[in-house]
C-alpha cells in the first residue's frame, strides 16, 4: 500500500488548500498523515476529505509541514521544532528569507528547519478546494541554509517527487529573488500596462490583438491574494521594479528627444536586451529555436480543430506547443503548431494537400 | 473573373511586403492592378509574382494606394494627389495624424486623400515575402478627417473587404493613441521585463512559468522594425509610458514604505485596475466570463492532444478557446480547454467517462 518515497509519519500543521492537499496526496500513497489545526471544525473537514487523522499524544512524526498564513509561519515552525525534537520541520510559505531571519531571531533550533515553497495554482482557497493534483508538474523549492545538512534536503525531494513535482534547489534569497523575477514583477508590470486600457476603450476593442491579450492576460489575478503576496516580498520585488523604472526613464526621454545624444541607441539597446532576456526562458513556449512554426487557418465552426489535430495525428507528428489566434470579428481563426524542424516540411506538404489552407506566421 | 466589390483600376506606388500582397489579393479577384516603384528591379519582381501589370502613361486608376516607407509617405501621395486628379488616395502607414499634417502643411488637395492602415503580421519585409493572405481577418484601420467623405470611406471600406480585412473607423489622432496603447506600448513594457531576467539566469530557468512567458513573448520581436514604429508614433507612446510611469511610482514607494498612509490602498487599487483594464479586452482569449474552462492532463506523448480534440469532436462540443501549458522537465501537459457553460458539466462528465484526468484551473 505504501508506495510513496518518504519514510514515517508526517505531522501537517494548517489545514487550508496546500495542507488539506498535500495530506490527500500522501494518503493516496499510503503515507500516515496527521493533522493539526488551531480550528476543530476545520480539522475536522480535513479528516473527513481524507487528507490525514487527527493528530494525538502518541504521534511521532519524522516530517512536520507548517502550512499556514505567511504571517504565523515563523513562530508555528518555532513551535514545532520544540514540540518534536526528532523532527525535520519545514513549511510552504511563498518567501523564504524572512521566515529564516526570524527563526534564527527566535533562537529556534534551524538546524531541524528546512523551507521549501510548492509554487502550486490555486484559484480559491481552502480545504474545500483541496485536490491531491494540484502539484502535478509545478516547481517544489527547496531552500537549503547554512545549518541544514543533504540528508534534509533529500526528504524533502522524497516528498516533493511524492506529490509529482519538481524538486528545485534554491538559497532562500535567491528564491525571493527569483520569485520576484519571474512572478511577482510580471504580475505588477501586467497589472499596470491593464490599467492603461482604462483610458481608451474604443480603440481598445477594435484593435486589440495576441500581444495585448498575452502581455495583459494575469491582470486578471484575484487582488486579495497578490496584495499578500506582494507585501511579504515587497524588498526583492521594489527593488527590479526599481530597475524597470530606470530603464523606463530612459526609453521615455530618448522618445520625447529622439535627437538627443544616444536616443535611439538606448531604445534600440532596450528591445535589444528584452530580445536576449526572453531567450533565456527556457520550455516549449514562445519563438523556441529547437522547433519550427507552422500557421493553419482554421475556420471557426464545431470540429474543425479536432480535425486538423486529429490529420497531423495521423501523419505521425507529435505537437510540441499549440496555439490558437482568434481575431474579434473574423471568421477566421489561426492554429499555430510548433513541430520538430526535421518534420515540418513534410507536415506543411501533407496539410496542403488534405486541404489546409498554410498561412504567414502571425507574429 | 472580378469577384472584387472594388470598382476601377487600383494604382499601387511600393511594391514592398504590403504593397506587394495587396496586389497579390486583388489580382486574385481580377481587379486591374498597376504597380510603381523607384527601382526598376523591384517593380519587375512585382509583376512577376503576379502583383499586377507596370503603370504607364494610359493609367487612368479609381484609388491609389501609396505602400512606401513611413517617412516618405506624406511626400509620395502629396505627388500622386496632383498626378492622378480624378483619384481617391490612401496609404497604408502605421501612423496617421503626422502625415495628414505633413500634407496640410505641403498644401496638398486632402480632400481626395483617405488615409488608412492594414494591422497586418510580417515576420520578414519585402516582395519576396508578399502574400495575398497576410490581411486575412485583420483590423484595417480607415482614418476619416474634416475633408473626407462617407463615399471615400465607402471604398476603402470595399479595398478592406476585398482582402478579407475587417474594416475599422477611427479619426487619425484616436488610431495613433490607440495604437500606441494596443501594440507599442505592450511592447515597450515587454521588452523592459522580458530585460530584467538578464539579471537571473538560475531562478528563471527553474521557476519560470506561464505568466511570466505571456508577459514577454513579444520581447521577442524584431528590434530593427520596432525602432522606425516607436520612432514615428513617439508622441502618443512616451505620453502613456509617462502615465505608466506614474502609477509604478506609486506602487515601488507602497512596496518601500508599507506603513506610509494609503501604501495598501495603492497596491490594491493598481491590481484592482488592471482587472478592470484586462476586462475590456474583447474576444475569446484570456478569463471571458462567456466561457467555462475545463484543464485536462494530456500526457507527452505523440497523438494524445489529438485524441484529446478528436473525442472532444466526438461529444459534439465546439472549442471556444484552447490552450496548451507544458512545464519544463515534468512529463505531463495541461490542455486548457474554453467551451459554453452549458456545455461544460456534460464535457467533463465525458471526458472523465473516456479515462481523461481533469486538473484544478492552473491560473
Amino acid at each position: 500500500m505504501n508506495a510513496a518515497r518518504l519514510n514515517g509519519q508526517v505531522r501537517i500543521v494548517g489545514t487550508g488548500l496546500l495542507g488539506t492537499s498535500i495530506g490527500l496526496a500522501l494518503r493516496e500513497q499510503g503515507v500516515d498523515v496527521v493533522l493539526a489545526n488551531r480550528s476543530p471544525a476545520a480539522l475536522r473537514l480535513a479528516v473527513d476529505y481524507g487528507a490525514g487523522r487527527e493528530a494525538s499524544s502518541e504521534d511521532s512524526p519524522a516530517l512536520v509541514i507548517v502550512a499556514v498564513s505567511p504571517d504565523s509561519t515563523a513562530e508555528i515552525v518555532a513551535a514545532e521544532l520544540i514540540a518534536h525534537p526528532e523532527a525535520l520541520v519545514t513549511d510552504v510559505a511563498s518567501v523564504k528569507a524572512g521566515i529564516l531571519a526570524d527563526l534564527i531571531a527566535r533562537g529556534a533550533d534551524v538546524a531541524r528547519y528546512l523551507g521549501s515553497h510548492p509554487m502550486a495554482g490555486r484559484e480559491k482557497g481552502g480545504a474545500i478546494s483541496a485536490r491531491a493534483d494540484i502539484f502535478l508538474g509545478r516547481p517544489w523549492v527547496i531552500a537549503p541554509h547554512a545549518g541544514s545538512t543533504v540528508e534534509q534536503e533529500r526528504m524533502l525531494e522524497d516528498l516533493a517527487l511524492d506529490l509529482g513535482s519538481v524538486p528545485i534547489r534554491l538559497e532562500p534569497d535567491a528564491h525571493d529573488r527569483g520569485v520576484a523575477l519571474v512572478s511577482h514583477v510580471p504580475q505588477v508590470v501586467a497589472s499596470l500596462l491593464a490599467a492603461r486600457l482604462l483610458d481608451g476603450q474604443d480603440a481598445v476593442a477594435a484593435l486589440a490583438g495576441q500581444g495585448l491579450r498575452d502581455t495583459t492576460r494575469i491582470a486578471a489575478s484575484d487582488p486579495e491574494l497578490w496584495i499578500q503576496i506582494l507585501a511579504a516580498n515587497a524588498g526583492p520585488v521594489a527593488h527590479i521594479l526599481e530597475e524597470f523604472r530606470h530603464d523606463l526613464d530612459g526609453v521615455i526621454e530618448a522618445l520625447e528627444r529622439p535627437d538627443a545624444p544616444g536616443a535611439p541607441t538606448r531604445v534600440a539597446a532596450m528591445l535589444t536586451r528584452g530580445n536576449q532576456g526572453v531567450a533565456r526562458i527556457p520550455g516549449k513556449h514562445g519563438g523556441d529555436a529547437r522547433y519550427a512554426t507552422l500557421v493553419v487557418q482554421v475556420a471557426d465552426e464545431p470540429g474543425e480543430l479536432a480535425r486538423l489535430l486529429t490529420e497531423i495525428g495521423e501523419e505521425g507528428v507529435n505537437l510540441e506547443d499549440f496555439r490558437l489566434e482568434h481575431s474579434p470579428n473574423a471568421q477566421i481563426g489561426f492554429a499555430e503548431i510548433a513541430v520538430l524542424p526535421e518534420v515540418a516540411r513534410d507536415l506543411a506538404d501533407a496539410l496542403i494537400g488534405r486541404g489546409w489552407a498554410l498561412a504567414e506566421s502571425r507574429r
